[in-house]
Parts: structure tokens; sequence; C-alpha cells
């Protein structure tokens, strides 16, 4: 089970695509906030695995090519935990 | 440009997972609601260009296959025009 508490501050270096709350600074990028857990978890796998290319799928799999199990649960409780912003 | 109005009524087959207004009827599956248009047309390209693989990518790109470009731009429009439900 993951910790939004411990996410947050795992996610200093995804704030800069998408954004301080997970609403993404550029429309080409996911807002996160509220999104699914399960969901998030599974995308952040699918970049770590090299499932995903195309578009920023480069960038997402260095990201999260150092990513632990652990901080894949922190970072999607994190993200589900915030209201997501119009 | 895509349009919202046409978006909803090419979004039926859509909601079955995604949720009629867009809050996904299971965490495993995103919510779509109040995403980034430019995102989620990218998102959807990208199944339909075979560049995600892996969980229900196979499920998505089966549905994106016969998506037409202007499909694709109604749909973003559509989802992204909805207010996310927390």
């Amino acid at each position: 089970q993951g910790s939004s508490a411990d996410g947050q501050s795992k996610a200093a270096s995804c704030a800069a695509c998408h954004g301080a709350k997970g609403k993404a600074v550029n429309a080409i990028y996911p807002n996160l906030a509220g999104q699914n857990e399960d969901y998030l978890a599974l995308a952040l796998r699918a970049y770590q695995k090299g499932e995903r290319s195309g578009g920023q799928a480069g960038v997402m799999q260095a990201f999260t090519s150092s990513l632990s199990e652990q901080d894949i649960s922190d970072l999607a409780a994190y993200y589900a935990s915030l209201t997501p912003l119009k």
C-alpha cells in the first residue's frame, strides 16, 4: 500500500511536467490529480517495462527506471489523493 | 479541432469502462473527465499505432483501430470538457 505523504516528497521531479498540484504545465502531458491509484501504478510500471513508446514515453521511461515498487505505490497514492483541478 | 458534442455521441462504447461521466468504473482504468485534450488525443493515437502494450492496451487498441482522426479529436474534446469527479 502506498503512502501519499511519502509520495509527495518523491514527486519533486514529476512536478516539472505534471505541475505542483498534479495539473500538468502543458496540455500534451496528463493531469494526475485525482487519477485512479491503481491506474497510475499500472502506467508507471508500463513505462518502466518499456511497454509504452512514442511521444514523451522516452522521458517517462528515464524517470521511472530508478523507481522502486514502493516509490511507485507512494507516487500513485499521492497523486490519487489530490483534488482534480479543472 | 474536436467537437465535444460529437464526441459525446461517439463515447457510448467508452462509457463501459471509463464511466458515463468519465469517472472510471474500475480503479485500473483511468478517469478521463477533465483530462488534457491534447494528451487524450496523443494517448488514443498511441494505442491506435500500437505504441502501448500490456495491461488493457489490447482492449484499447481494438477500440481505437476504427477511429478516424476526427473521432479522436471529438472524443478528446468531449472528455476534456467534463468536470473531474473526485
